[in-house]
């Protein structure tokens, strides 16, 4: 992260400490709420939401209680997508249903999600119509998570449906985060739009860069395993390509491999990956992406020098090792 | 019923499936919405919303997207309340869980929950304050379901405690539907605030009824079994009341009775109940908080002509036999 970046997050990550302290009783429901947001993240959405009002000369308070109303509903969604998912960890820690219980695990994450509108409606400039972009937008989160699940138990999965599928799912909270930043501030409906196209394209290129680095990246640091999404038969879009491009002997092997609990099956895989040529088109498809969410940036009406922070941030998601 | 309320019920009934029809996609996620919803229900809070719009002359469309919203609240907490207590029935039905699957029913919880957001602000009178109260009671909602858990594992309830957790996780709501209905109409703070507080008696009144009917109402119609409370070991008014009040010889056999699967065991608890004057305190504490709920009404000042349908629910929901 750059110096500017990691001011900014840990900027953020003290004005949210004050915001949400959960502290209050019921303790078996609010600390578990304390106990996952203190296991930290790089806080990416609050910090797109701060730059984007930094850029609009927002009123800094107003700023830090959408950013803080935004990366409550994230952490509200990691709670329940970790009970869909069955997931043990999370950020190398247990997951909140993990240490805390199933019902606990719901109701944490329900409460966690009213004090975001709680938090939203804070803003007296437009509420209205950041609660209606907020509604808008975890609608969509949830359609995207359902869609995922959806996709586990189907064979027919079409890459334009996966690529919406994590447009729902990651791209339009990002988007979204910078649209309300930019609201907060003095942004017209076109400069805020902008922005919110950029965050699409960013989130889809981070997002398959996400898949292709669970692949081929370093192993990452914080627990993940490599080719966790191979172990898991996900369909991500580098099996999706593999399928859709490789001859019938690859698909065949690749058919095999899913059904298959062989210990060198990511190895396997990963040849697969590299022989069909996806993981070729992988790289591509994040670089267009990439240039795509540049271009966004290139027609924002805005000085460039107040620019910069997003071409940084952008080129810290994308050039991630793990 | 009375005419009226029926009247009002199937009104609002016809509106809400036109307000959320939930015909779109992903179906695996709406769906399960759909099918909650058309199981029905008394829709209590819609109408205690609808007549307190009515009483104050609210715009009728408006009043409707409140009680839409409202109602959508309640079914939310109904489906994830149901996974949290791993009920298999609901309104004599498979819950949504036992339906559709685990990951369904808190995702399908949680976007319903996002759709009464949705409703709460299509109302562009007072949206802020609307939301306000909202996330208020949906706070209170979470804490007294959390509360409810809590006692479940916890052998020093004290009556007091135990009243909060029902004002919290009943009261609350019926009281800010009622509320809710004047603000969208032309009510005072103070006449608002009166409603509030009728709405509170109301609900306690209603859910120590609902505890006394468990014990001692006919068989209910809808696939409760009598007794169940006693049988789940629930930490009810009357069973914390019989303990309050009983003798030490009484305090033993209830102490015995929690411990035991006998099959006279609700029988016999009864008896205790009865011995111990806990069913008399019951009856007692539902007329004193009917009767505040009465007096609240009384200092609410409207014309009496429009009392009469809040005085016409009140004797509805709380001379039920079941």
């Amino acid at each position: 992260m750059s110096t500017q970046l990691q001011e900014l997050s840990q900027q953020f990550e003290a004005r949210f400490r004050q915001l949400v302290p959960f502290e209050q009783e019921p303790r078996n429901l609010y600390e578990p709420c304390a106990y996952l947001l203190q296991l930290g993240g790089k806080r990416i959405r609050p910090v797109l939401c701060l730059m984007a009002a930094q850029a609009f000369d927002a009123a800094q308070e107003d700023a830090y209680h959408i950013a803080a109303a935004i990366e409550l509903f994230h952490n509200f969604t990691l709670i329940h997508d970790d009970i869909m998912d069955k997931a043990p960890l999370r950020r190398g820690f247990a997951t909140v249903h993990a240490k805390y219980g199933l019902p606990t695990g719901i109701l944490s994450g329900d409460v966690m999600f009213i004090y975001a509108y709680q938090l939203l409606v804070k803003n007296k400039q437009q509420p209205l119509a950041l609660v209606e972009l907020f509604n808008k937008t975890a609608i969509e989160v949830c359609e995207g998570q359902q869609w995922d699940m959806d996709f586990e138990n189907r064979e027919d999965v079409s890459i334009e449906a996966y690529l919406e599928m994590i447009r729902l799912k990651t791209s339009v909270l990002l988007a979204a985060s910078l649209q309300m930043g930019a609201m907060v501030g003095s942004a017209t409906k076109e400069q805020a739009s902008s922005l919110y196209h950029f965050g699409i394209q960013l989130g889809l290129a981070f997002q398959l860069q996400d898949d292709y680095l669970d692949a081929f990246g370093e192993v990452a640091k914080l627990g993940k395993q490599k080719g966790g999404d191979i172990q898991a038969n996900k369909k991500t879009y580098l099996l999706l390509k593999a399928i859709a491009l490789g001859n019938e002997e690859q698909k065949n092997q690749i058919q095999q491999l899913l059904n298959s609990n062989a210990e060198d099956k990511v190895m396997q895989m990963l040849s697969l990956f590299e022989a069909t040529k996806a993981k070729e088109a992988c790289k591509e498809l994040i670089q267009q992406y990439t240039q795509a969410a540049f271009d966004s940036l290139d027609r924002l009406s805005i000085d460039a020098s107040k620019k910069e922070s997003f071409i940084q941030i952008t080129n810290y998601l994308l050039n991630r090792e793990h």
